[in-house]
C-alpha cells in the first residue's frame, strides 16, 4: 500500500520554512510502508544549506518579536497547536500508521498524549511560576556599601533545533515534547523531521503553521526541514543562530550531534535522549512469589511496540537458582507464543540485526531464542532472549549495547552481593526497576541506592515502558542515556532546558518584566529575601 | 619579601589528597610576590596522574557514603568549613596578600564573602526546598491504565573538579563559590589550585581538611591538587570519576577544559566562567546630566583591583557629540591622576600587554592613554583608554577581546539607532549596564531588551564590579562569558549545577528519601499534583 491518493492531495514533499513551501534540492527520498516495504508516492526533498539558513534566519527574527510576548500568549499558541493537530483528523493517524506500522490504537493514544502535553505546558505558562522569580531587595544602609535591588527570572534561550524520533512519530516528533517545551519557553523551533515518517511530519507542519498564523505569531516561529542525509542535521546544528538542540534517537546519531555542537565557535547545549537498556532487577522473594506473572509483565513490556521504546527493558538481573530458571522458562514460552510485530523501517531492522549479532558473537553470551531477521513482506525480527553471567557482564561493555527491538538479556548473578557489584558496573540509564516482595525490602535498599546513581527514573514492581507526562516525570539519565543528565525531555520541567536566568539590578519598575514587578501582577510564587511568597513586594 | 618564616612552618608544598599529604613529582614551582617579583620559599609540586587518580578514587568512595547524608549534615559541614577558615586567622590574609598583591582590606572583605557564602548555602540546605520535590499521586482508576505514583527530586551528580581563579584567591578559589555549591549539593570536590597562590590554597586545604575530619565526613570529600602545568588540569578533567567541572578563568583555558570534557567517552558538564567585556551604555540624558560623576564611577570600576575583575567594564558605548567628548576628557584626566596598582602575576601582565597590543594594532583603534607595561619592581600596567567607532566595532571581533586589567574602550556611535545596531553585534557577557536619566527612558527600553539577549546581569545606573552573593544573583551569561548560560557561579542557585533530577515511581514510603515522603518530614515546599504546598500528602 502506498500513501493513499486522498492523502497525497494534502502533501507537497516540501519543507515548511517560516510558513513558505520550499524544495530547492533535487535530491529526494520517500517514506516506506514497513508492513509492505513499498515506497510512498510523495517525494520529499533534502534541505539545502540555503534552506536551513532561511529557516534559522526567520527564527532569529521571530525571536526578537516573541521574546516580549507574555506567557499567556504563548499558552494560547500551544492550545492552538493542539487544536490544529486534532483538526487534522484521522488522516494523521492513517498516514502515520502507513509510515510506521505502529497501528491505529497506539497512534490514537499517542496523539492524545501529544496534544495533552501541549495543553499541560499551556497550563504551566498560565500559572506562571516556572520563571523562578527571585528578588533580593536593596539594603541602602548596609556598610561598607549599600546592597542593590536584584531580581532574577528565567528567559528564553533563542531558536531551538529539534530532531524528531522515529519510534514516537507524534509525542517525540514535530510537535512532540521538545517542540512543546521550546515553544512554551518562548523559543522558535526548527524541526529536522525524521526521514522515516516525512508525510506525518508534513501534516504536523501544516497544523503548526496554521496555529502560528491564526495566533498572530511571526512566521519564523516554526520551520520544518526534511532530509535523509546526515548533512542536513549537521548543518542545522552548526548554524550560529541555533541556540540549543533537542534530540531523541540513537547513541551514534546523538553523539555526532553533541560533538558538532561542542565544536562550534559558540558551543550550545544538546539535550540528546539516546536510549538505554533499562535494567530490571528481580529480587529473590519476587521471583519466587510471582515468577509467572512477572514473566507475563516482562514479555508485554519487551514486545510492546515491537520493542521500539527508549525505555524497553533490555536487561534482566537475577540471582541464579531454580526460581530464576523457572522464570526464564516462562519468559521463553511466552515470548515464543507471541507473534513478532512490524519494525519501523529497514534501518531499524538492520541495526537490530547487527547489534544482536555482535552481542551473540561474544563467547559469554548464550542465545535462548530468536536472533534472526524474519524475511517476510514486512520489516520484522524474531523475539529474542539472550543470557550471560554477571562476571561476563561486568567485564564486557559490549553487553551494555542497546538492542532496539524485541530483545532482552538475562544476567545471572551468584548472590545478592554479586548482584550489587554487577549493578555498580552499569552505564547510565533512563530507567531502572526493582521487583520485590516485603521479604526483599532489606535487600532492596542498597540496590535502590546503587541504581539511583545509574538512572533518571526508578520503578518499583512495574515496567519502564510507558512514560507519564506529569510534572514530576524524569525522562533522562546519566550518559549514555542522555548528554544532559540534569534535564528531562518529558514532563513540565522539560521547559527548563530552553531557559536561562537573567538578573536585573536596580532596574526601574517600568522596565521590569511583569514577573519581577513589585506588585506581582502575575500572582506567581517568588522567593523574596529568601522566603517563598505570592505576596506583592512593598518597599519602604 | 618571601613567604615569611612564620608561614613556612605551616606550609608543606604538598597536595592534600583525602586528608593525606602527597608530593610524588619532583617538578616544582613557587609563587611569586607580585609587588617584588621575588619567589616564595616553599616549593609546590605538580600533581602526577597517580595523585589525581588517588584524589578522584577517594572522592568516588566518599560519594558512596555521603550521598545518603541528610542536608542538615551537609549544612553543618559548610558551617564548619567557614569556621575553620576564620580560625586560620591573619596568616591567611597575609599569605594571600604576598601571593596576589590584592591588599589586606580587599582580602578581608573577600574572606567575609567567602565564609558568608558557605553559611548561606548552609541556610539553603536547612530550609531544604532546593531539592525541587514534585509529586504526582497515583490515579488507580484511570483508563485505559492506572497512573502510577511519581515523585521527583534533585540528587547530587558525584565528584566535582574545581579550577580556582587567580583574581579572587578566596571567593573563587579553593573554598570559593564552586566548592561551596558543590559541597552543598552533596558532591565531593577535587580542587586544582591556581598556581598563582599555592600557599594560600594550601591554607584553605588545611581548613577544609580539618572540617572534613571534625564533622565525620569521609576523607575523600576534599582534595587539593597543586600544579602549574596544563596537563594537571587536563588529567583531572579527563578522569572518568569526575562528573562535573567548575572553572573561573580565561576564555582560552576555559575552552580547553570544555573541549577536553566534551571529548570524553562520557562527556560531563563544564561550568566555565571565562570573563567578559561588560559593556556600559551611557544614554544621552545621563551623559549630559552627570558626565563628571559618571567618569568618576567608571574610573573607579575600571581600576578596581587593578582591573582584574571578570565584571570589569571594558567597553563604554556612547552617542558621539560634545557631551561624549567632555565625558571622555573627564575619564582620561581621572585615569591619569590615579596610580596604577599591582597586577597579580607575570602571566597576567604579559597577557594584558599582548591583548592590548593586538587591539591597538587595528587601524580603527585610537589609543587615548596608556598601552604599556610599567617596568618597575612590581607587575604593573598603565591605565589605558582606547577608542573606536561603532562601525569598526561591529565588523571586527578582535575589538571584543577582553583586556584583563585597567583598560577600557569607548565605542562612539552615530545615533541611538546606530547604538542599538552596535549592541546587537555584542558577544555574550556576564553583565551589561545602562546609565540613563528619566529623559532616556524611552530610548532605554529597546536597549535593555537587546542587552537582555547578551548578558546574565543587567544593571541600571551602577557599575558591574561587585557581585552580591544573594539568592537572585546571576553571575553567568551567553558564550563566551560562560560555557553554560543556563547556570550561575554566584548566588544560591549555583547549587543546581551539581544536581540532577531522579523520579521515583511507586517506590514504597520506607525507601523514599525524606524530601519525598508523604508526611513531608522536612517541611519543604513541594509541587503536589500541580500545586505548590508545604502540607503533608495524605493519600486515601
Amino acid at each position: 500500500m502506498t500513501i493513499s491518493h486522498d492523502l497525497n492531495v494534502k502533501l507537497t514533499g516540501n519543507h515548511y520554512i517560516a510558513g513558505q513551501l520550499s524544495a530547492a534540492s533535487s535530491e529526494t527520498f520517500t517514506s516506506v510502508n514497513p508492513r509492505t516495504k513499498e515506497a510512498g508516492a510523495v517525494a520529499f526533498h533534502n534541505a539545502t544549506p540555503g534552506e536551513i539558513n532561511d529557516a534559522v534566519t526567520a527564527a532569529t527574527a521571530a525571536f526578537e518579536q516573541i521574546r516580549a510576548f507574555p506567557a499567556a500568549k504563548l499558552a494560547d499558541f500551544l492550545d492552538a497547536v493542539a487544536a490544529e493537530i486534532e483538526a487534522l483528523g484521522d488522516v494523521l493517524l492513517e498516514t502515520a500508521d502507513m509510515e510506521t506500522g505502529l497501528g491505529l490504537p497506539r497512534l490514537t493514544g499517542e496523539r492524545g498524549r501529544t496534544t495533552g502535553q501541549l495543553r499541560a505546558f499551556a497550563s504551566l505558562l498560565r500559572e506562571g511560576s516556572y520563571v523562578e522569580a527571585i528578588i533580593d531587595t536593596a539594603l541602602p544602609d548596609r556598610q561598607p556599601a549599600p546592597r542593590p535591588d536584584i531580581r532574577r527570572m528565567l528567559v528564553p534561550l533563542g531558536p531551538v533545533g529539534v530532531f524528531s524520533a522515529s519510534n514516537f512519530p507524534f509525542a517525540f516528533a514535530v510537535a512532540g515534547g521538545d517542540t512543546a517545551s521550546a515553544f512554551a519557553a518562548g523559543c522558535p523551533v526548527i524541526v529536522k523531521a525524521h526521514p522515516g515518517h516525512p508525510a506525518t511530519s508534513e501534516l504536523f507542519a501544516q497544523a503548526i503553521t496554521q496555529a502560528v498564523e491564526k495566533q498572530g505569531f511571526p512566521a519564523g516561529m516554526f520551520s520544518l526541514l526534511q532530509g535523509n542525509e546526515v548533512s542536513v542535521g549537521q548543518n542545522l546544528v552548526k548554524h550560529p543562530g541555533v541556540k540549543a538542540i533537542g534530540f531523541t534517537g540513537s547513541l551514534r546519531a546523538g553523539r555526532a550531534i553533541y560533538d558538532a555542537a561542542a565544536a562550534r565557535q559558540e558551543p550550545i547545549p544538546v539535550y540528546a535522549e539516546m536510549g538505554s537498556i533499562n535494567p530490571i532487577v528481580i529480587l529473590p522473594g519476587a521471583l519466587e512469589a510471582r515468577g509467572e506473572a512477572l514473566a507475563e509483565g516482562l514479555v508485554g513490556s519487551v514486545t510492546l511496540g515491537s520493542g521500539q521504546f527508549c525505555t524497553n527493558p533490555g536487561l534482566v538481573m537475577l540471582v541464579k537458582g531454580e526460581s530464576a530458571n523457572a522464570f526464564i522458562g516462562h519468559v521463553k514460552a511466552q515470548m515464543q507464543a507471541k507473534a513478532p510485530g512490524v519494525l519501523l523501517n529497514e534501518h531499524i531492522e538492520q541495526g537490530l540485526a547487527q547489534t544482536v549479532k555482535k552481542t551473540m558473537a561474544r563467547p559469554s553470551v548464550k542465545k535462548l531464542i530468536g536472533g534472526e531477521v524474519i524475511e517476510e513482506g514486512s520489516y520484522c525480527y524474531q523475539h529474542t532472549l539472550l543470557q550471560t553471567t554477571s562476571a561476563d557482564f561486568r567485564h564486557d561493555a559490549q553487553l551494555q549495547t542497546e538492542h532496539f527491538g524485541p530483545v532482552t538479556m538475562f544476567v545471572l548473578c551468584d548472590s545478592l552481593e554479586d548482584l550489587q557489584a554487577t549493578i555498580a558496573s552499569l552505564h547510565g540509564q533512563l530507567t531502572a526497576t526493582i521487583h520485590a516482595e516485603d521479604s526483599d525490602i532489606k535487600a532492596a535498599a542498597p540496590v535502590l541506592s546503587l541504581l539511583r546513581e545509574k538512572a533518571g527514573r526508578l520503578l518499583w514492581n512495574g515496567f519502564p515502558t510507558g512514560v507519564e507526562v506529569v510534572y514530576s516525570m524524569q525522562h533522562g539519565g546519566p550518559y549514555p542515556a542522555t548528554t544532559a543528565p540534569g534535564t528531562t525531555s518529558v514532563g513540565m520541567t522539560a521547559i527548563k532546558r530552553f531557559l536561562r536566568p537573567v538578573a536585573y539590578q536596580n532596574i526601574p519598575e517600568s522596565l521590569l518584566p511583569d514577573a519581577l514587578k513589585s506588585a506581582n501582577p502575575l500572582g506567581i510564587l517568588r522567593i523574596i529575601n529568601n522566603e517563598y511568597t505570592r505576596e506583592a513586594l512593598y518597599t519602604n
